[in-house]
């Protein structure tokens, strides 16, 4: 039988990976990556110098085919024995929110000589933050209406999100909403260049829109769909149309074909066209399939600089603080359930790099310590606190400081508030009466880092493995690129097959918990919870100093 | 008109200081520091290999008369046209409460061999930990018989104090407890040991205790004495006689002569016998005339590792927190008031060491930040609070970090704390009618770091000068030996005209307090307030941590 191989495309903040996966097994045969020209565009548009505002992060949309071409050759050359012809699918994982205006025929509106030195007219990267007020706005007659979606929201539109970055759009560049034809993920975006492009010749009657994308960040659902024309008016009066104007296409879960490479996006790529191309998914739902989640009531921890926390669910219920809750949004005939920490390996590092420490050195004192860091305790929210809290005006605390506290002290506790975070979701989740049954760590900082995997364990009270790949969210990717292509060919009935067939987790090692450090730690969750009352005395500081920060 | 001196001996924790100072105006003619040869015993007796429990802190009686002797010889060469004829008088300070047991003839129980290797038979330093036990039980009693001198002292007995230190040696070493004819603060034996030593040749019959080391640290009061027999009873019934036993000797307030150099003692220091011997005062509270504070209601901020607060007033009333209201206190005619902060260059120092920083540049960056540190917030008890709240299970925090927060922006916060710390103190006094109306600060600190002391102004909307000396506290010690030798011999007819005559402030820098800085420290001033509560979330956390590290 003919090797067969799916190609995953994972679209990071800086840069494209090409992963080529033989879909038997799940096994890596070639990757590259290459990373993007203008990275991301927070201090001035290419060929210009005006400064951009402090909160502004743009990418250049040409960026990521670019990369996505260089990548893919450079994965096909490294495959060995393997071809362009044995590709079967492909998928696309891609950051999120992340989006653009464009025209009808997918050109981005920044591409178009009038706009090219309009900030808003450029992709919005998932970190700009220019829709502070409009975030307000919509949350504030959101609950004022009492929008039947917004429990799904856990109660609150993100800052990030996509209705957010439209009505910035619309406030400071009318002119560039007026002219945008589609409003698009730029996960979307790009599996529309891929079966029916590359722009200009893109067909809008052939695109298709991600569930994943669509349901986490665009008050998507599968039933209702879009908020109504009434609410979006409500937040401005131009708003009110703008989903049949603007917003066409069909909605797919990740793994359903999107369509099939076109002649003149194969030849970009090097590829043969009329492959399959999945719908999208976001980088870090992709890390469901790829770290071999393939029942629900796992729970994937993305961990990273910052963590998501993944679940798929037969069960649907809206529990305060669960930023998402969406039909197929991470795989078909499931509720996907996302949750995050906004600062985890970015928190270790702040510790490490703002005193000149070594990561080496931290780690294996702090592994010396008892559970509870010596009396010290903190509060993880360096970058605020996104699920349950969904507050970005929380900032980080260390108590318990003596004369005698060392550094180390700081870094492992530091490591048990991101693990009382975590217990805290996992918590949030079960009150709410969804099950999670197993634990599975995937991403860089698992792999590196077993002291702050025997604390999660001790802190849960709840063995967790780690992913096999250490590329999990690009093999994501291609295995939704190989659901994609259909059983006749890739002979997956299923995605829970493929997912059985090409990923899983490791058998050594699986930390497990320990019934002392359990018991501390079950001490100090109480005292972590105390403190991190949203109407506490710690809470209400922070909301000041925030004010003070400006 | 013959030139008149004064010696002044400043016993601290480490060495003993001499400096020679002319009557006429306080300008230091001659000084010398000599360290004790044992320091500070924490680890082992002298000639022992038998390890110290780490809440030990002792020290050698030999130390302080060698160290006393050679720093006035080395203070006397250095004077130049002065001799030991110019010298009128002697004053000794001295940390508190250091405290020993000894036989009536003066002799410290360490010395005999009987004791030599039994720790509690060493003078306890006034860092010495080793009474929590019996500091909770003499509170409790204390608490439960509702005694009438526990006001004067906020509510609470501290540990360092010399009941809790005399009980700790009647559990833990009773043999020491039996044999000891006489307790007593180290700065009266020394005074002792001046006026009728030094031993084995003291008579009890000439001993005199200061009024400020047993006002602040031995429950005495000029009207009342010592606490009752029945409650020392109630404590331990070997305590019912302690007081007509083994407390000997008349009490005098600083100032007030002690007795005259006797033959040996005035050998051993290189002096002429008949010269007039002040009785001993605390280290921290000579700093008050040092720092020329001659009329009541003027703060004297004693800054260094730690600080103390020193005020005398014409008022007496009892505030909770405040750790001592002490009639003759500090000077003869007021009521003293001592409010301390346990950490305040400990904590700075703490920054700086822990993480390899420079001083220098934390304190040039932490220069150009704006009042509020960027949004940090710091709880500067690293070493428990003293004042107000007189609890050493209290612990240092830091609220509002982000991934942004660089370490100048910790090391302003902890300045602040330290302010807002004082700040309440302040409020403290004034709220129980203590008028507060000048402040000058000395000691090390103020006159190496002017960020901190513009802050203190700040925050207290206050302005605060510095005392001219550098040695306010030796000085201080100088001015009430100087006293001591009376109106006839010095031409001043009190305490005051004294310290008028012969401390001062400096003219400049006068630290103002500037409105704009002012305004924004009010309102932090309440989130520091809102944060130290006794009764709050983060008090609470902190005593549980406490209860962690064992």
């Amino acid at each position: 039988m003919t090797r067969r191989c799916s190609l995953g495309l994972d679209f990071g903040t800086e840069s494209a990976r090409a992963v080529i996966v033989d879909i038997a097994d799940g096994s890596i045969v070639g990757q590259a990556t290459c990373a993007y020209t203008h990275g991301v565009i927070d201090r001035q548009l290419p060929d210009s110098s005006i400064p951009l505002p402090a909160d502004y992060a743009l990418q250049h949309p040409r960026d990521w085919l670019e990369s996505a071409a260089a990548a893919t050759r450079g994965a096909l050359a490294q495959a060995q024995g393997v071809t362009a012809d044995h590709l079967v699918g492909i998928g696309v994982d891609f950051t999120s929110c992340t989006m653009l205006p464009c025209t009808k025929d997918g050109t981005p509106l920044c591409l178009l000589d009038r706009f090219r030195t309009t900030p808003l007219a450029w992709p919005k990267l998932w970190k700009h933050h220019g829709a502070k007020a409009e975030t307000d706005r919509i949350n504030r007659i959101a609950r004022e209406r009492n929008e039947p979606w917004l429990p799904r929201y856990g109660g609150t539109v993100g800052l990030e999100w996509f209705f957010p970055k439209i009505l910035e759009t619309l406030h400071h560049a009318p002119e560039v909403f007026d002219a945008a034809e589609i409003w698009i993920e730029a996960g979307d975006w790009l599996v529309w260049q891929l079966v029916s492009g590359p722009f200009p010749g893109c067909d809008p009657n052939s695109l298709t829109r991600s569930t994943c994308q669509a349901g986490y960040k665009a008050l998507w659902n599968r039933t209702t769909g879009y908020p109504s024309a009434q609410f979006l008016a409500a937040v401005h009066p131009k708003l009110s149309d703008i989903v049949p104007r603007a917003l066409p296409g069909v909605h797919r879960a990740p793994g359903e074909p999107a369509g099939r490479l076109s002649e003149s996006a194969a030849r970009m790529l090097g590829l043969r066209s009329g492959i399959a191309v999945s719908t999208a998914i976001i980088d870090a739902h992709a890390g469901v399939p790829g770290a071999g989640a393939a029942e629900p009531d796992t729970m994937v921890l993305v961990m990273g600089t910052s963590s998501c926390h993944m679940l798929n669910s037969r069960v649907e219920t809206f529990a305060e603080g669960i930023a998402g809750v969406v039909e197929g949004g991470i795989l078909p005939g499931y509720f996907g359930y996302e949750t995050g920490q906004a600062s985890v390996g970015d928190a270790f590092a702040w510790l490490v790099e703002t005193f000149g420490l070594s990561h080496e050195q931290l780690s294996s004192r702090a592994a010396r310590l008892p559970p509870g860091s010596g009396g010290v305790i903190a509060l993880d929210w360096l970058n605020g606190c996104r699920t349950p809290l969904m507050d970005g005006r929380l900032s980080g605390a260390l108590v318990g400081l003596t004369l005698g506290t060392r550094p180390e002290q700081l870094y492992r506790a530091l490591m048990e508030a991101t693990a009382f975070g975590l217990r805290w979701i996992v918590q949030t989740l079960r009150d709410a009466q969804v099950p999670v049954r197993r634990f599975v760590a995937s991403g860089g900082l698992p792999a590196r880092n077993p002291l702050l995997m025997q604390i999660y364990a001790d802190v849960l009270q709840e063995p967790i493995s780690l992913a096999e790949s250490e590329q999990s969210v690009a093999l994501g990717a291609a295995i939704i690129g190989c659901v994609s292509a259909g059983e006749e060919l890739t002979g997956y009935r299923s995605v829970e097959s493929a997912i059985r067939a090409m990923a899983r987790q490791r058998q050594q090692p699986v930390y497990r918990p320990s019934a002392e450090a359990s018991s501390i730690y079950q001490e100090l969750y109480q005292l972590y919870r105390q403190l991190a009352d949203p109407k506490g005395t710690v809470a209400t500081t922070m909301h000041a100093l925030h004010e003070l920060r400006g």
